[in-house]
């Protein structure tokens, strides 16, 4: 899935806004709980700027005030006392590769249990249903979605690379899964990145609660 | 389940918004996420006027400006730039057959999971609940509800016959699946079709439930 | 469970805002929905009064002045249109059997599914959970709850005698299930029996979600 | 985990009003239903001063002017004429044995199972997710986090001892279990409580989830 450089982003306020209500409502549906997750979005694109959630916040009660704005090296731009996600790195990564406008990663029951029980696999098979229809490109339910899974770590700028190698490799992909970690998905810009990570953590959930009535296919 | 063509119905702006109420608290049930599922009512028999959820559209955020008015044929009616959903074929086929006042449609785990499963079947049998009384003419928890599932298909047209087949043969029901796909259910207005949608989406789930507790009947 | 008779209660409007208020947040946990469940509680004993849901409304938008006040025959006290829950009968037995001052009925998905599942062995025995010590009159978690099922059916008269006999066979029990159908509770007030609902439905999802995994003891 | 005493704890009212607000979201997760459960901050080490929530009341509902103010021997300070919580004897202890500054005790579904799965083993072991970085003092996924799990009783000062002597021998625990009880967790303030409270809960219900899908390690 790549993105073509469309007119410039709306303005950081608006996206800040956007963001912090995305996070409130993923919270509710704890899928950001305990602090986990991050979301970001693109504001410009020469020099590149990220609107950016803060690192260690309650995402349950994140207001646009605390969200940050980073450029192409996770650093913070402006008069800014908080400190970026860790992740920001991954984020970006994913931005450049595909021109994603934004990108958002979530920390569900679902997404963290599929991770790791289809990991010897390298990624999830998801195929025959509807709800495919709203990815971005998606255009009937006989597609077949496949969510590459990456071994986990702590070095991001070696995950980032996994995350790029795996981009390469995958190019339709909608989403990822880090190993009992956590789900990132993307889209041109928050709305649809917000309709992606739903759509994939529904499938996720669906895959899953299937698995306990028909076992392992 | 015939409906019996009563008085006029209720302006437009009343039904749009109680359409667009219903919609945003069937999102947080998590049964329209990520864009999926859609609303319709008719506002009008002679001629067909149905108000009708417009495509692509976030339902935790519809308001009731966004609703749309269509008619027989699924063209927008008035000075509108979006567009109705594309399943809007299916709504008019079973406002047609039955005479149904309200049409809803859900993507929820447990219908997604149960229309495959029981697809072999044909449909799901639900019966011996006291839940089933919710049912418009059900008198009884003796009643026997069959909910047919249907194969699903990107062709709206082919999939308006194979519903309205299916109506046919199955005068009695309140619903039917769409394989992988969904639930439709409606009734003599919005208030009732919520009703019916709420009851059968907690029957699947109990059926669903069960089956992990018990295994296939 | 018996209560005494107390001061006299609070005034019928306090009551009815606090009825509609429950009803509300039992509706957003899905123990309400689809029109299903009532409730009740006592405005005045002599004559007995009680304040109670009307019949066939949508729970999660139940307001106060939607509550009506019955009589001890089930007959709608005063200038309402509204007709009454069916199952008034059932909430009246069982403040006249215990002196209970609130009834509460809930639907839920594992009151329902675990109504069938223990309906062989009469009930469902709960033991050995801190929670338990919520209900009234109970001190420790060695207590053994005892939920007795009773068959469902449509003659209200028959089933309020059944439930009539169960209450006198089982003098300590806190709530009861009908068969594939519900959860009757009650307390001494509104809060209680709201504090009732809650901690029999959370022990009957613990003891569901437990057969899962454990299967049946 | 260790805290060190850092500088005077926030006012009374602003920790009040805190504790009040995560008892209302954690009642909506249905951590804390049918009064179950209680919370505590410290407001002042010298002497000792705990905000402690009520005995016995609606968590759900729960405001600041509720919130007591306890002293080490859990008797209330000033002229209130409620109850603070049978179990403040036990978050007293936690504060005393780690310097915590806020302590939360829930009751979950997913908890109050795993309390008894588990409960042969001592604890539950959990390992391996990204989650568990949420957790003060944790930098890595590979992490173990022992969850360690005491046998229930009525004696709350006997109880307490259990406590004291499993926080000797587990120093890096974030949180304990009481056998079908629930999850005590604490921070060194209440945002990092309730960080921890829900990192914790999310892994046990990771935990849980994944039991029925492998079946027990």
């Amino acid at each position: 899935m790549k993105f073509t450089m469309s007119e410039r982003s709306d303005s950081f306020s608006q996206i800040a806004s956007s963001l912090a209500s995305i996070a409130r409502g993923f919270y509710l549906r704890g899928w950001l709980v305990g602090t986990s997750g991050n979301l970001s979005a693109v504001v410009d694109r020469e020099p590149l700027r990220l609107a950016m959630s803060p690192s260690g916040v309650d995402k349950g009660e994140l207001v646009s005030e605390q969200v940050l704005m980073i450029d192409d090296d996770a650093r913070v731009v402006g008069d800014y006392r908080a400190k970026p996600s860790d992740e920001s790195p991954l984020h970006l990564r994913i931005v450049k590769e595909l021109g994603a406008g934004a990108v958002l990663h979530t920390h569900s029951i679902w997404n963290t249990i599929l991770s790791d029980f289809y990991f010897a696999d390298g990624g999830v098979a998801i195929e025959g249903y509807e709800m495919l229809k709203g990815l971005q490109g998606v255009n009937t339910h006989e597609h077949r979605e496949w969510l590459p899974i990456i071994e986990n770590s702590q070095d991001m700028l070696a995950l980032a690379d996994s995350i790029g190698d795996t981009l390469t490799k995958h190019k339709g992909a909608h989403g990822l899964l880090l190993r009992r970690h956590g789900l990132y998905s993307w889209g041109k810009d928050l709305a649809q990145a917000k309709r992606h990570v739903e759509i994939l953590e529904f499938l996720l959930e669906a895959v899953g609660r299937t698995l306990l009535i028909k076992g392992k296919r």
